[in-house]
């Protein structure tokens, strides 16, 4: 059942998951029933979670009665029957959703988010829930990186990115305000999408900021993003940024034949930060995939200030609450954020809008030639220690922009995982998910 | 040519313009040109526009010369040949665009808005510029009502309803902030709607507020308010709040057997500010279209009282260059939206974002056994004078809300229109459109 090899860091045997999709139809074909997909889960999950500490909440003989109440119901949908893990800052009503914070220790919300209650009515299990940096944004938590462990995995949606690279479940809910999606899955070498902003519903996640808050998927493969998403895609008419937008076809997009897509390759916005030997690795893969090098321009240099003020200003706000119950329990990074973005009065925010709604009019000018860019997923592989989850240049701007990223593990470093940040136009997620499954594809036959 | 009966306060004669469904037939028929169309909107406006003043920029020569260029080019689209008014804060490449205020005295755009190219690529002829109040929020213009030439025709989209009301032209571009769709259409009898906020792109649009400002179009029917929206909404890639946010479909929404639709009537809030001749005549149409009372209840208690806060917040800071231009230059209004807007620090602003989530929440849960729901479009018909153009309490909550809401020109007191306003959840334009041209159709047969 264990299939990696020996590791660089003394890092444990990781056990083969099978897909979303393999489970999904063993069950609904009857060759697995759902409780023993969640028992195979709950074993490949004892294999390695003392060594990566990815779940906060994790009771198995719930989740094998909640396992046997869906073979009762006969299980069915896109999912059916597949173990997921949920990200702790997102709402459950059946456990508990701590946000990684002492202050909502024992918290238990009335309700499901609309994601979870989807994922549920596409019949998937919901097996637990996995570790968050505090609030999604400030301290670290206990998960260590499944492919070294004295490395960091990644935040803030350490836990999930962690388990689905340990094999623990082939899909897991994130959420991204600046990088939390695309820079755990590089860290860890899962594949992980944040899709455009508003494509996924926020409701009973909780916030960080309304205009950058952005739900994503960690999967084994491009396949499972697909099935994860459009599981969860679409209006709920709770959340305003997703008003009127339809459900994804990411699965039926995929299943069309994969061409050749007109590739950009941004460096920008730090290209100076990246490792030389990542820098490498990512010019020599777009040179096998054909990237032709486009500079965002001038109108993007204040991208990373921008992304900064608002991402303070909004957190200044939705933390509130928690500042009032009990500043002195939040950790230096969150009070920074805090009493930062207090300073940011209300012209200067609305004028860090407009800004950015430039920026995302400009993106969508200069990416009309090309379905997709590469750009660095991070600035290298995980760096060593769990205190600092990694630096965010990489992926902010993108997560400002609103657009559509994806993080395919395609490279290696050292023996450690890097990613290649697939990123595109706002809105074109199909496309973008397309381009990163070619990528991925055509990076494999490159190597052999 | 003329049709209207003798008029109760010195009113013109208002000549009879053909819808712009009959105009596009006729012209993509061969059987009258862009030019004749033309000449005939020209000819109606001029036997009003001494006593109205709806058009600020109206050169007949150059608008034959473009309707001749529509003639060579061969007339096609939905809206073939039709003549249109553009409010005057709609940037016109080829026209002034003044924004009501002397502090853009000649301003020339670079560009068509998106919603004026899209009119142009339907085959709409723009004719002209109508009358703005300053800034779309200050002082009046010098717009009169049409029906009552000593009384306000509403505002801030005072000539474009005033034109449509007189016969000018079939259609008029407009926007609504607070109430300035609804309030100019029930004042001065004509059809007006403001879709779902984010179905019309506002590019090219001068910005008042980034989270209340709607695009809107006024007409003579609900088929024509069809044809004019279904021709600009849609994402334009440029305006955030239509990201992913697909073209409307109202004129084949309209074009299916319309049956009874499940009424609601909502008399706040601010019953209590309309007047008794409006409320009998309200509370009558409600009885005979089988409308059920509905209490929003108390979660829309401070809907007021947010909408001004946020309106005059945004507003301060998108008002910034013209403040910074000649402050003197503003009207006493002007001036006092930015001073209130400028004391609302960012923390307020944020929780009044947070208060409207709450209320668009609250609203799509007790609209839910509703198709749409009737509620008075305006205290009363249009108040004596120009100073005022009108109470917005009436309209106010739904552009907060972010609501399709329509004016059905259904109703008359003391020999002046009073409208009645539908409005409906949101997304649900073509449902509450529908809903509309039903009640309008069952009123006029209860009228005999």
């Amino acid at each position: 059942m264990t299939t990696t090899g020996p590791s660089p860091e003394g890092a444990p045997a990781l056990p083969h998951c099978p897909s979303a999709g393999e489970i999904a139809a063993r069950v609904r074909s009857g060759r697995e029933s759902a409780a023993e997909a969640c028992a195979a889960a709950l074993g490949r999950i004892a294999e390695t979670e003392p060594a990566i500490h990815a779940w906060c909440h994790l009771d198995g003989a719930a989740a094998q009665a909640r396992a046997r109440a869906l073979d009762d119901a006969g299980p069915h949908g896109p999912l059916a029957g597949v173990p997921v893990a949920i990200k702790d800052i997102v709402d459950t009503a059946d456990m508990p959703t701590e946000n990684g914070t002492p202050l909502d220790a024992g918290r238990r919300p009335q309700a499901d988010a609309t994601v979870v209650r989807r994922l549920r009515a596409a019949g998937a299990l919901v097996l637990g829930k996995t570790v968050t940096t505090e609030l999604a944004c400030g301290a670290h938590g206990a998960t260590r990186n499944p492919h070294a462990p004295a490395r960091t995995p990644g935040g803030s949606s350490s836990g999930s990115a962690a388990t689905v690279a340990a094999g623990g479940v082939p899909l897991a809910l994130g959420s991204q305000t600046a990088g939390s999606v695309v820079r755990p899955a590089t860290f860890c070498g899962v594949w992980g999408m944040k899709p455009s902003f508003g494509t996924i519903p926020r409701s009973g996640i909780t916030r960080l900021c309304r205009t950058l808050d952005h739900a994503g998927v960690f999967a084994g493969s491009a396949g499972d993003v697909a099935l994860g998403i459009d599981a969860i895609a679409g209006d709920d008419g709770l959340d305003q940024a997703c008003a009127g937008r339809a459900p994804t076809r990411l699965a039926a997009a995929l299943a069309l034949p994969l061409g050749r897509p007109r590739l950009a390759l941004i460096r920008e916005p730090a290209w100076d930060e990246v490792e030389p030997g990542a820098a490498a690795a990512y010019e020599a893969a777009a040179a096998e995939l054909g990237a032709e090098p486009l500079a965002p321009g001038p109108a993007f240099a204040r991208a990373k200030a921008v992304h900064r003020g608002i991402m303070r200003r909004e957190i200044a706000h939705a933390f509130a609450p928690w500042w009032g119950r009990g500043a002195a329990q939040l950790s230096d990074i969150a009070r920074e954020h805090v009493e930062e973005g207090l300073e940011i009065d209300a012209a200067a925010y609305l004028s860090l809008l407009d800004e950015a709604d430039a920026m995302r009019r400009a993106f969508a000018q200069i990416m009309r030639p090309y379905d997709a860019a590469l750009t660095p997923a991070a600035p290298g592989p995980a760096p060593e220690g769990l205190e600092f989850t990694g630096n965010r240049a990489q992926q902010s701007l993108w997560t400002l922009l609103g657009v559509p990223a994806i993080n395919v593990p395609a490279l290696k470093l050292d023996g450690l995982p890097l990613g290649l940040q697939v990123i595109g136009r706002f809105g074109a997620d199909a496309e973008v998910l397309r381009a990163a499954a070619w990528c991925a594809g055509r990076l494999q036959e490159a190597r052999g």
